[in-house]
């Protein structure tokens, strides 16, 4: 069973990490979510990225905001695929957090989501798991098709509506 | 043997996405490069990402300038992870590709890297392959460490050039 | 009898795009409104816009934010004129929805109006057909007479309240 | 004969605005190009708007640079659809004319394209000249259908490069 | 008697605008306030600007937002000194009004003070007027040292209050 | 006769300084110019402020980059108006430079022209002389027209080239 | 005993500069606190910077909003570190007021902190005191081991919540 | 003697950083300039600012581009004060190293200088040694003072060019 790890750099970034976790919950993916900071527990951030691989995770996900380094300082220390998620802070409307996660240098690579795009970081790891895990990928086909639906249902209802 | 796949929106992009290509071949990774443009042959880009699958992709990457619209296009019909590579063109130094890019609605993500970052955009690629196929990991450690005996090494030149 | 199409990604954009919809009753132009997403469902994306003509639609709005494709994607496939309104989200302030809107590369245009001007959109489209229904073209100039005299009673008003 | 006026606020302009005056010659469309600038010469501005429809033109363009006021001046005293390009100047990259072509204000719009996007311009001067001429719009299928084949054959043409 | 002209493009702007009237009514300053648009009553604006000074006006401030070109369309016509206030609206903070006022091109300029700033532009007026009227330029001198003394005394009680 | 300063931080901005001063000559007005550099010389940049007024300078123009700070300076010291040119360095296009002259706070304004506009600052500080030297609002009619003419000229050339 | 001077240009910086007030005596550091505007009352600007060193300061905070000029007319006159805020105003999202806080010109630094960042200002203040004060520099490490404990604190209680 | 360290993500960033290192020359503080990546070595870099104060510096300059993470991954590890240069890159004109560098979280500053501002990070580097060493800011308030000789010797070079 795939487990994937939810990095957050402060606990106030969790209402909106909470959505990555249930669609983990929804597609049956084992997480761990952790609060650490790439700037007040550097040596914990280090720590966990270097044992990343040995305590099972295949995909870790790190959300920060303002200069936003976790899922840079976690890449550096892990072959594992880091996918960034850029918080928007109570200044500059996310520009900051979206150029320090994803404007990484030649080397290190942060996979990076949409401002507070969390939703879309957990699908993003379900679709690098489904490489590996094929009953994972019928899973985001089936996914997607049930999104297709709710656009389908909700222009119906549209339809309804503006007659 | 994993397999690739490389778009661009033009072929005045491939000067830049070159660079992916000599990593895979540097990791052994097999790669098909493209020139397929969302606007201009948008049946030809549907084509190509319903069946990626079938045709034995396991990651897909796309460059793209400007309204870059090629990675999300592929990403909405296709359930393999999608990475995008901003391409900055003569205006506005990369923003407009970048945003274009990385501001996925929910649903559909692309893993965006950072602007002309084709050569993370294939690294990105092998860690996300290196999940499956355990020698590419092995691979990536090594390249990882490769990487900073090359900074070291230019650290000590430096300081025999400051003395 | 002219016939527009508008859609819109999401029908959380209703109250934005209704504008539009409310000018065309008002220029008693006919008008079908839709929530087709160009990333959830692309399919009918395509759908739509391949039998756009066919359709009797003559001008098509689409509406869209963040990384918004929308507009894009139907221009790559009908001959129409295609307007794009830029829908301002919770970051970014609507400039990435401009920017992907506008940006478009050569051979594939998007004629953009300004974030959030669905109503402007609307009566671009109106000016648009304009040029083939000659009792439309009138009916923009009473229009533009009407708002002259707005403006023109709003200056009287003033006047009175600052004496 | 349908036609169209090109204006461009400065001679300076030119070499981008060419662009567009040549896709009209391909679709043998009659057109006027002039430089009006609607700053340094407004009456000649306002007369040209304000007989433009008496002149017979179905379509303006207006290319302007820095704070772009051309295109929404001309837009202000026509029923015409008026289409804006954003002309990059020596600072800020453009952004300050997209901004000053495309933020209109409710009851004027202007049909803004990419920066310096003269040729997309024409462009859609021609899609929207289509609906009211039916051979200009079966020439844009077909122009489009060779926009597709031209990256069709850059395409092939990479296969064979990078073999 | 010094007179001044403010003019709005929309009396939505207002309640910002009569913080400028104030500040003349303050120093005995004879000014009309309007309503006039740059794009819905082009007429009355040129008209405006062209009898500016015939009327008796020395200095015109403007206020516009968005696709800001109310105190550019009304420099083009006048010699006398415009001033531009960028009008905040409700996407992109003010940006793009700032540019569409400020980055005139050569020939016509338009002293361009902070978003919002409409205290500033009738400050910047008085100074302007004080050249001619030196009683006036006695009452900036005088003004400007109130300001300074009511920093002070905001000093001292912050003193009081962080002991 | 008039007169007027123009103060430039570096002795770099000459060259685009240099502009104004030609505009000064050919309207006949006194100038004096200036390096003084708001940070590295502090001291004389508040005397020459303090002692604008009875040096008998009318206006004063100001030119600096980056955090260009030169013309809040002066205007925090004179009852002058105070005309600032923000010069685009080799970072950030201008935009902090336009910024940091134009966002002054309340009470101490700066008329800020075009990133390096210093023709137009030069024209602007003629035309607030004009208020009070009538022969200098004449000039200004005159050269707007002469402005006029030229376009007019330029237009006629192109539609040589054209034909 | 090391004593500190925290400027800021207006009294409704107080809230937001108190919180470096509340390190300072957290750390038993001395310190003063002044409304001073580098725009309204510059000679008591120039004053307080020049006298600095004799009245004991060591490090000065200046905190400033929009054209954010008090850090940089401080620090031109003072050998003194000073560390400039950028605060938030109503437009621009603060990054009028970083940009000119940052980008001073060679030869006067100001040592910037994030938007609105007074209290990583006041630990900044507190590291540059600890190279003269070694008690300070212990305070530093006890006091950034125990933000590492309170962010092992969350992620422990993150743990509960989620199991 | 004070000793200060210079890191550089980069030797690219050398001919940039080299302007540090002959400030300190001339100012005769001792200094080691070294590559350390923050993404590439990670462990050198925890080393280095782990042992920065046992090897005796006192204050360390950390210079990097786009992402630039590296003055706030040594900040998290030292109790000295960090100060940052962001790096202009080959896109987005070094926003994107500005706002990773200065928009730091609570708890963690990073003294942020100009973009490929080398030299300022130097002198303000110098300011804070001279806290410690009397005879340092006493070089500083003379250096200062000959910045302001040059800018007077340019003025007066410019009077004799401009007569």
């Amino acid at each position: 069973m795939p487990k994937v790890a939810v990095v957050m750099g402060s606990d106030s970034d969790f209402p909106l990490v909470k959505k990555a976790l249930e669609l983990f919950k929804g597609f049956n993916i084992e997480y761990d979510a952790r609060v650490i900071s790439a700037h007040r527990t550097p040596d914990i951030a280090h720590d966990f990225a270097k044992k990343a691989v040995e305590n099972g995770y295949e995909v870790i996900i790190a959300a920060a905001g303002k200069a936003a380094h976790l899922a840079g300082v976690i890449a550096s220390m892990t072959p594992l695929p880091v996918i960034g998620i850029p918080i928007k802070s109570s200044t500059l409307d996310g520009l900051d957090s979206l150029l320090s996660t994803v404007q990484m240098p030649q080397g290190i690579p942060v996979a990076t989501v949409a401002i507070d795009g969390s939703y879309n970081a957990a699908l993003l790891a379900i679709e690098i798991l489904g490489i590996k895990y094929p009953e994972l990928m019928k899973k985001v086909i089936a996914y997607k098709k049930k999104l297709a639906e709710e656009v389908i249902e909700k222009d119906k209802k549209l339809q309804g509506e503006i007659v």
